[in-house]
């Protein structure tokens, strides 16, 4: 195996080499940031026999295990527990004395973290089991091969930049204050609030945002949701934002306002304006969910190719405009999806020990949102498919047609699959309903495997699961006529 | 489209021609019983332009709907609410006074009836809108291409007999008594139990037995499974009998014995040898679920070709020994299962219509058991593989290593993926946990593909999902190491 870089020798230059007398070590790779990409990156080079190391500064995992996906599923098994309890005389379930069920919100954040500690944990271990050098600190890149690390330096062949995102602030009068008196908040610090506030406004209608409305509403705050478009989750397709628009207004009685123009914090109110006039709301606390935005520090150096939203310019490769340094992850500003972090660092492990040809392609990443019901998709909208003048023929098959959805009581949303009507290839995959970011996977292998509508027909989907709905979808759009509805 | 059968005309015999005078209607295609297989083929047929008539002598829906998976499901449903609230306070939820949950069993039924008539009315709404004739009586095929019913005779070009099963009952000393006393019963009498019983003995430990007894267990009764093979769920993999044992035994306290020879029911005891000797166990019920047999009336004037289990010969198509006449479902004695029963419906009404060239593929069907955690599998076992001196190469991928299953509390199980390690080629896939019933879907589909471990190890799972796991374990065994274990 050659461990060079893929472009041929980099001469170290004149700056590192004057360093050289001074070096701690050297490494095949070195990977800054042991974030979900980092780390799945660290650990692949490792397996691959290169010599690895990973730069952290905080905790192991990232945003996704520390302040992210992880945490926020905890917190959300809690509000579904609660939402079974307070529906379980439907189910045939009573209570003998009025059962009033409370949070424990100290417990519910202990669970929490301990799931987060279990997991972060479990990182650290599975990097030192695989051999991965693990510094912990703030790196530089003080020339081209060369980092600088609590004052030692260590030298590289290849870098791996995963820094990763943080949360957008918004700086409108009065928000100084606000952030500073804990009034207005991140998604790092809902995630570890004191108490359930008893009301919550949350700015930006996108898909944190959402989860967020969705996660208070649950757990009974009143929670006001000021989106500045004029829908929800844009990025959607019509139906599916019509659906989870019904759900949010009706059944967790949000209070959605669209095309709202946030404008400043001022005696404690949010003002806003919206439908052409002045507004303003109170509550507990404002939680900014307005976009992330790429963390790159330290790699001055480099000079390094930057988009113009200041994420690392890279190929299909995760290469950089500079041999042997590549980016992964957020910092890319590709998709800020963990899974697409995590096999961005496949890609570049791979890469750099010059074993699996491997290659991004971005249009076969799933998405979820993990609201209730849960909505994922793949592939292309309606919306992209028109605006790009492409022929397409869909069909929505909702799950109240499905058994298992009405014994489970699940039965709101649909499975939408779009199809190129000549060569029945799958264009894109659209599903809210409570099981729709585990049954996203099915159609994710389809395309994998470059299957069409006429696979997905063909396959057996086992009664009675939510997945016939798949199925369903695919035997309608395949023969012309649905079976079931 | 020729309406003719696939093997050229088949003239009336002299029989039928005599009856011709009072036919009261003729069809292309005439299916009896509608069930899920029934009345899947009964619509497919019509859509493809057939003119079909459907002969029911119950309700619409057959076993899976009415006394089948839907039913189950339903009270499953309450059982898994019950669960939850037994188990709220991990999760950060507790309650003012003493909640005491208690069962409303006559509730929970209800809502088990309300979910049976909605589909089961549903049916009947599908039927009539694809312009399928509706009959209800029981069939006779007075020759072979006339069918009395309610002393009426129809003539028909083709013929599927699709007539089910019932659960085998078992004629030991004393049974006739305890049937006839209530004391003895099947699934039938399971699903519909006055109220929930303090005690009940099941007879049988194959997946109706192991269903029903986590059910009765969860609902709180004291269960005693008598299996007469080594193991419960025999034709399951050993590691997966395993964990679904421990579960049975640890977490629902049921009382499991194996190698268990059932002998009488003696003054209302059940007296079994086990361990060499002779033992009686007593409870409120006991259940009987030791299999099903085909029920076949009414087709004598056929001279059907029956297997030795008294089940319809079929080939790949659906076709019996007579041509234009087709079985499917439970009668063929394939597979007892819903979802090859619908699908080998789509087969014969494709045949018939000379539309699509489908045909059965048993190994492409997934097979599921609805307990707690749930387990769910297609294609070969280890087992099967060994004794066919197959090479393969296996990974197991558990769910405590994954970030959703621990956000859930769901880390019981594991995935496992089996695969030829010369083409890579899937050769198995068995799942033991929560999602194991949706999740199997996606390997059904990569088979219906033909792809391979490699495409399933490309595809991104999407972060945090259970089926990670399957991701986790193909890229383990494409790779030869797994990365998050």
């Amino acid at each position: 195996m050659n461990l060079q870089n893929n472009h041929g020798t980099c001469p170290l230059n004149s700056n590192s080499q004057a360093k050289t007398s001074n070096i701690e070590d050297t490494f095949d790779v070195v990977i800054i940031g042991a974030g979900i990409g980092g780390y799945v990156c660290a650990i692949k080079c490792a397996q691959l026999g290169l010599k690895t190391m990973i730069v952290e500064k905080n905790s192991f995992g990232g945003v996704c295990l520390n302040i992210g996906c992880i945490p926020t599923k905890a917190l959300l098994k809690t509000a579904k527990v609660f939402d079974q309890i307070m529906k379980a005389e439907k189910f045939g379930i009573e209570f003998e004395n009025d059962p009033k069920p409370k949070l424990n919100w100290s417990k519910a954040q202990d669970r929490k973290n301990a799931v987060v500690k279990k997991l972060t944990t479990g990182v650290e271990y599975l990097l030192k089991k695989n051999k991965v050098t693990i510094i912990k600190g703030e790196a530089e890149v003080a020339s081209r091969n060369i980092l600088a690390i609590n004052d030692k330096n260590y030298q590289f062949k290849n870098i791996v930049i995963a820094t990763g995102s943080v949360p957008i602030t918004l700086n409108l009068p009065g928000f100084e204050k606000g952030y500073a008196a804990g009034k207005i908040i991140t998604s790092t610090e809902a995630l570890a609030l004191p108490k359930i506030p008893k009301s919550i406004v949350i700015i930006g209608g996108g898909v944190i945002g959402v989860e967020f409305a969705c996660l208070y509403a649950q757990l009974g705050a009143k929670v006001t949701l000021l989106q500045g478009l004029p829908t929800i989750l844009e990025m959607l397709d019509e139906d599916i934002i019509a659906e989870m628009t019904k759900v949010i207004v009706n059944k967790y009685a949000i209070d959605l306002i669209t095309d709202a123009k946030v404008k400043e914090l001022s005696n404690n109110e949010l003002v806003y304006e919206a439908n052409g006039k002045e507004q303003k709301v109170s509550a507990d606390y404002i939680l900014q969910s307005v976009g992330r935005k790429t963390v790159i520090k330290g790699f001055d150096n480099l000079n390094l190719k930057m988009t113009e939203r200041n994420a690392v310019e890279v190929n299909d490769y995760c290469e950089t405009n500079i041999d042997g340094v590549y980016a992964i992850g957020d910092v890319t500003g590709k998709s800020m999806l963990a899974h697409v972090a995590s096999h961005q660092g496949l890609v570049v492990a791979n890469r750099i020990a010059k074993n699996l040809d491997l290659k991004m392609n971005y249009d076969r990443i799933p998405s979820c949102i993990y609201t209730s019901p849960e909505i994922a998709a793949i592939g292309k909208t309606e919306k992209q498919l028109k605006d790009d003048n492409v022929k397409y023929e869909k069909f929505n098959f909702p799950f109240a047609a499905i058994g298992k959805a009405l014994a489970d009581d699940d039965s709101v949303g649909f499975v939408k699959l779009i199809m190129d009507p000549e060569t029945k290839a799958l264009l894109g995959a659209h599903i809210i309903g409570n099981r729709a970011t585990e049954m996203i996977s099915e159609i994710t292998t389809l395309i994998e495997c470059e299957g069409t509508i006429y696979e997905l027909a063909r396959a057996i989907h086992p009664h009675p699961t939510m997945s016939e709905a798949i199925g369903e979808a695919a035997e309608a759009l395949e023969s012309g006529k649905p079976l079931n509805l």
